[in-house]
C-alpha cells in the first residue's frame, strides 16, 4: 500500500529560510506565525495528513461514493472520521478571520497545509477544500447577515460549501447558462436548473452543505452580464441558525470517473430551490472569481501534492526492487541484483519529479504570500505588486503545476514496471486522480488564454514587467557570486527567451489574435520554466546561507545538485516553448475544420 | 459512445506512394500484394475493427474479465464472436507462410491491419495479437514436429498463445527467474512455477492455449545463460492432434489493473505442467528475443492505434461542442456559441496529435518493410541493411510511439474538459489501456537502454550511421527542390542535434557508463523525432507528387500542412534532447540513495 510523508522540513525551509516570511511580521496574523507556530502547524498538519488521510486513499478509491435511493450519498468508510477529526483540530479556519471563529493566521500556512492534505488523500481533501473556497466567496461578497449565519458553522466544519457553475451544455462559457432564479418577493429567489460535475454535492460529513450557485435572474440579460449569484443550502436555516427544512436541491446522480472515486461528483437538480442572491445582481461572475481564483491555487497545490506522493513512493520502490547491477559495477554484490536505484535512467526519473516538487513548493507558497500581502498590506504599492504577481502567477501555478505534476505521477508510476499498472500498488491511483486537476476550474487551455489573454496585456503589461525586472535584478545581483554562478546563468537564456516571446507577442498578437491562442499554452509553460528556476536561485541562494550556518549542510548539498539539474535538463525547455510561439498561428489555423 | 474509423485511406497512401511498397514485388509473398489486394485487405480489416471490435470497447472496459471458481476465464461478453469473426476472416495468418495454412502476405500488410485492431479494442485485439508473436518464435526455433503440431491449430485461430516471462521478482532481469524445469526422461520436462501478468493467460475465446514459457532447466547456470523456453499448451496434444488431458498450468488470479480489462492478465500457475523445449537448451532467450522483438513493434502500434483513436474522437466532439466564440469573431452565427475546433489552442492540439499519427503510422509501415526485407530478401548486403534498421528502430518504434501515444490521449481527453473524466465518453478508456503500453514488452527506459547500449555501438556504429546517411543524403537531393525546402531545411539542424549527441556519447560513455545510461531516454526521443521528421520529408514527397499528377489535391494539402505544423513546432525538440544528454550524468548520479 502506498505511503505518505509530509514535507514538513522542506516547507519550513522555504518558509523560513527561502521566503523570509518574518519580514512580513507588521501585515496582520503574521506576527502571530512565529517560527514555532509554523514548526508546530505543520508538524500537526503533517500528522493528521499522514496518520489519519493517507490510510483512506486506497480504500476510499476502490469503495468510492454511494448514492441512495433517497438521493442521499454515502461517502467512503472512514472518510467521515478523518473529516470530523480535521475539524476538531481547527483546521478549516486556519487562515480565517478570528471573528469568524478562524485562527487568522497568514494564507500562506493555510496553503502548505492544503499541500499535505492533497499529497495524502485528493479526494477526501477536496471536501474542506471547496468548504474553505466557499468561504473566501463568502468573506468577499457575503451581507453581514449572510456571514454571520453561514460562515462560524464552516468553519467550524460542521457545514461544508460547494461552487456551482457548470451544466451539461456549458463549462468555459459561463454566458450560456440555463439555471434561472425567480424572486420570491420576500428577497429570496426560487432557482430551478441542472448542474453537473459538482464536488462534494452531496455527501455525509457535515449537517448542512452551502451550496454557491450562479443562475440567470428573469429578464436579466443574456450572456456572463446577466449572471448572479446565490447562496443555496441544503437545509434551510432559521432564523435562530437552527436547521429548518430541507431545502428543494438534491443529487441526481453521481458520476462514474477516471479517478478521486472518494470524492462525490454530483449532479445537482435544483427544483425551485430557495436561494439568496450574493453580492450583486447581474455581478455573479465577479463573485465567483474570489471563489475560482482561491480554487485555483488550491488545484495547482493538487498537482504539486499528487506529485510529491507519487515521487514518495517511487523512491521507496526504487531503493528495494532488485533488479540488474549497475553499469559502473555491482553496488550490493550480496544480492542477487542491484535496487534499481542504481540505473542512471531511474535516477533521471526521480531527479526531475523532485527537482520539479521542490520549486512547485516554493512557486506556490511565494504565490500564496502574494495573496497575503495583497489583501492584508496597509501599504497600496505593496499591495498593487502582490496583486500583479498573484494574478500573473495563478495560472501557471494552476497549469503548468497540474500539467507537469501529472506528467509526474505518470514518470513515478513507470518506476515499478507492471506492478504500477496493478491498483493495489496505488500508483495508478495517483495517474487517475492528478488527472482531474488539468480540467476542472478552467481546463489548462483555459488557463494559458487567461494569462495570454488577460493577465499579460492587463495595464500595459505591468504585471510582466515587473517580474521580468525582479528576475533580471536577481540575475544582476547574483551574477558576480561563484557559488550563485551554476542558478543564475542559465537563467539569463531563459529569460530572454521569455523575453522574446512577450515581444513577439506584442508585435504579432494584437493584430492578429490567433497569433496569442496558438502560443498560450507555450507562453504559460515557458513563464512557467522561468519563474521555476526563479524560485531555484532562490532556494540555492538560502541553501548556500544555510550551509554558511552550519546549518544541514547534506540536506542543502542536496538541494544544490537538484538545482544545477534544474537547470541543466530541465529549464533548457524555454528555447523549445519560444519556437512554438514564434511559429505563429498560420499552420495551426490552416485547415478547415473538415480536415480533420 | 467513442467511435472508431480505421485509417484505410492513409495507409494505402503510406503504401503505396511513399514506401512504393511495390518495387519490393520481388520478394516473396510481395507479387501477391497487388495494389488491389491491399486496398481489399485493408478495407476489410478497416471493416472487421470498426463494426466488430470497436463497438465492443467500451462495455468490455467494464464489464472486464471474470476467473471463475475453477480457475477458467470467461471474457466480457461479444469478445468470443468479435474473435470468431477475425479467425474466420483468416487474419491470424495474414502474413504466415502458406505452408502452416497462412496467406504469406507482408508482414507490413498484417501490421497495417494490426494498428486497426489496436485503434478499435486494444483489450481485444492483444489476443490475436500475442498469438502472431507465439506463431513467429515457433516459425523460427519450434521443431519441424512442433510446428506441425502447433501452428496450423494457431494460425486458423482455434488456439492462441501467450508469452510467459515476468516472476513475481523478476521482470527486466530474467536471469534472477525461478521457475525450474525437470526432465521426465521421454524428452518433455515438468515446469513449476510462478509467472505473472500473463495478457492473455486463460480465456473462453479458444480451444486451447499455447504457453511459450522461459525456465530453468536443473543444474543450468545461474542468471540469463540458464534459461530455456518450452512450449506448454493448456490442454495436452494427442499424437492424431486431436486435445487430450488438462495440462498441469492454471490461471490463479486476475489482476485488478487501471485498464485494458478486456484482456485477461492472468498470474499462471505451473504445477509440473508438462512442457516441451523449443530451441537448443539454455538459448531460450535468443528464442523469446524473436517473439520479444516481433512484440515490441506490435506494442509500438497499439500506441500509434490509441492515439489515432483518441484524435477521431477529440475532432468529433471539437467540431460539435459549442463554447465561447473565435477570437476573429463569431463563426457560427446562428448558434449560440462556436464550435470549439475554431479555437487555436484546440487546433494546436489537434495539428500535434495528427502530425504525429501520420508520420508515425509512416514510421511504423517502413521498419515493418524492414522487416519483411531483412527475412525475404534474396541478397545478403539488403538484408543486411534491412535488418540494421530494424534493429535500430525496434526501440523507438515501441518507446517513443507509446510515450508520445500515451501522451496524445492525454491531450485528446484534455478536449472534452470535464466529459473527458467521467467513463462513459470513453476517453479515459484510452488513457487507461494506452498507459500499459508504456510499460509491457520492456519499460521505455529498457527501450532505452537497449537503444543506447546495443543497438547504438552494434558493429561499430553502423545501423546509426546508415541511417544519418540516409537522412543526410535525402536532405541533400531535395534541397534545391523549393517545395521541399520547407520539410527539409528544418531536418539539418534536427540531423546536426542527432549527430552531436552520437559523437558526445562516443566521446563520453564508453569511459562513463553512466553517461549513457543518463542520456538514454533522451537519444531514444531524439533519434525518435529526427526518424518522424524523415517520414513527414517522405510524405511530402509523394504528396507533391500526388497533387502533380492532379490526384487527392485537398487532401495533399492538409498531409503538406502537418508536415510543415511538425516541422515547425515539434522538431525543435531535438536541440532540448541534446542539451539534456550532454548534460551527462554529474547531477543525476550525485546524490547517495539516502538523499531522495
Amino acid at each position: 500500500m502506498p505511503s505518505y510523508r509530509a514535507p514538513v522540513e522542506d516547507t519550513v525551509f522555504l518558509l523560513e529560510d527561502v521566503l523570509a516570511i518574518h519580514r512580513y511580521d507588521n501585515l496582520p496574523g503574521f506576527a502571530d506565525a512565529s517560527a514555532d507556530v509554523i514548526q508546530a502547524v505543520l508538524g500537526e498538519g503533517g500528522k493528521l495528513t499522514e496518520d489519519v488521510f493517507a490510510p483512506l486513499n486506497l480504500s476510499g478509491d476502490r469503495e468510492g461514493c454511494t448514492r441512495r435511493e433517497d438521493g442521499s450519498v454515502a461517502t467512503p468508510k472512514g472518510f467521515k472520521a478523518a473529516y470530523d477529526a480535521y475539524a476538531a483540530g481547527g483546521w478549516m479556519g486556519l487562515s480565517v478571520p478570528e471573528a469568524f471563529g478562524g485562527q487568522g493566521l497568514p494564507h500562506v500556512i493555510n496553503t502548505a497545509v492544503q499541500e499535505f492534505g492533497c499529497g495524502a488523500n485528493l479526494a477526501l481533501s477536496m471536501y474542506p477544500g471547496l468548504t474553505q473556497g466557499a468561504i473566501a466567496a463568502l468573506l468577499v461578497h457575503g451581507s453581514p447577515e449572510q456571514k454571520q449565519t453561514y460562515l462560524p458553522k464552516m468553519v467550524e466544519g460542521a457545514w461544508t460549501g460547494t461552487m456551482n457553475l457548470t451544466e451539461p451544455h456549458c463549462g468555459t462559457d459561463l454566458g450560456l447558462l440555463k439555471t434561472r432564479a425567480v424572486p420570491n418577493g420576500d428577497g429570496s429567489y426560487s432557482l430551478t436548473g441542472t448542474k453537473i460535475f459538482i464536488s462534494a454535492g452531496d455527501h455525509d460529513l457535515a449537517e448542512n452543505i452551502v451550496h454557491l450557485v450562479i443562475a440567470r435572474i428573469e429578464g436579466a440579460p443574456a450572456g456572463t452580464k446577466g449572471i448572479s449569484l446565490f447562496v443555496v443550502p441544503k437545509i434551510l436555516v432559521n432564523a435562530d441558525g437552527s436547521l429548518g427544512a430541507r431545502n428543494a436541491v438534491s443529487c441526481g446522480a453521481l458520476e462514474h470517473k477516471m479517478g478521486i472515486h472518494g470524492n462525490a461528483t454530483c449532479v445537482m437538480n435544483y427544483d425551485g430551490a430557495t436561494g439568496w442572491l450574493v453580492g450583486e445582481a447581474n455581478r455573479g461572475l465577479n463573485a465567483m472569481f474570489v471563489m475560482m481564483n482561491e480554487a485555483r491555487l488550491a488545484v495547482g497545490v493538487q498537482g504539486l501534492g499528487q506529485s510529491e506522493a507519487a515521487y514518495q513512493n517511487a523512491v521507496a520502490y526504487a531503493r528495494e526492487r532488485l533488479q540488474g547491477r549497475a553499469l559502473t559495477g555491482a553496488q550490493a554484490p550480496d544480492k542477487a541484483a542491484d535496487p534499481i536505484i542504481v540505473h542512471p535512467d531511474v535516477r533521471r526519473t526521480l531527479m526531475q519529479i523532485r527537482a520539479f516538487n521542490e520549486a512547485a513548493r516554493a512557486l506556490v507558497l511565494w504565490t500564496a504570500l502574494q495573496s497575503d500581502i495583497a489583501h492584508r498590506s496597509q501599504d497600496a504599492a505593496e499591495r498593487q505588486a502582490a496583486d500583479d504577481l498573484l494574478g500573473l502567477m495563478t495560472p501557471v501555478v494552476k497549469g503548468v503545476l497540474t500539467d507537469r505534476g501529472f506528467a509526474n505521477t505518470v514518470e513515478a508510476q513507470q518506476m515499478f514496471g507492471g506492478h504500477g499498472y496493478i491498483e493495489e500498488w496505488g500508483m495508478s491511483q495517483f495517474v487517475r486522480d492528478a488527472r482531474i486537476a488539468m480540467i476542472y476550474e478552467g481546463a489548462n487551455g483555459i488557463q494559458a488564454m487567461d494569462l495570454i489573454g488577460r493577465k499579460l496585456p492587463k495595464d500595459g503589461g505591468r504585471a510582466m514587467m515587473a517580474f521580468l525586472t525582479e528576475v533580471q535584478t536577481f540575475v544582476k545581483d547574483h551574477g558576480e557570486d561563484a557559488g550563485m554562478t551554476p542558478f543564475v546563468a542559465p537563467l539569463q537564456p531563459a529569460l530572454n527567451d521569455l523575453q522574446a516571446a512577450v515581444m513577439w507577442l506584442m508585435q504579432n498578437a494584437f493584430s492578429k489574435p490567433d497569433n496569442a491562442g496558438a502560443g498560450a499554452t507555450d507562453l504559460m509553460h515557458l513563464l512557467g520554466q522561468v519563474v521555476l528556476g526563479y524560485m531555484w536561485g532562490k532556494i540555492a541562494k538560502a541553501a548556500l546561507a544555510a550551509k554558511a550556518d552550519g546549518r544541514d549542510a547534506e540536506r542543502m548539498d542536496a538541494k544544490l545538485v537538484l538545482g544545477r539539474f534544474f537547470m541543466e535538463r530541465m529549464l533548457p525547455e524555454t528555447g523549445l516553448r519560444l519556437a512554438r510561439i514564434k511559429a505563429g498561428a498560420e499552420t495551426t489555423m490552416a485547415l478547415p475544420a473538415e480536415a480533420f
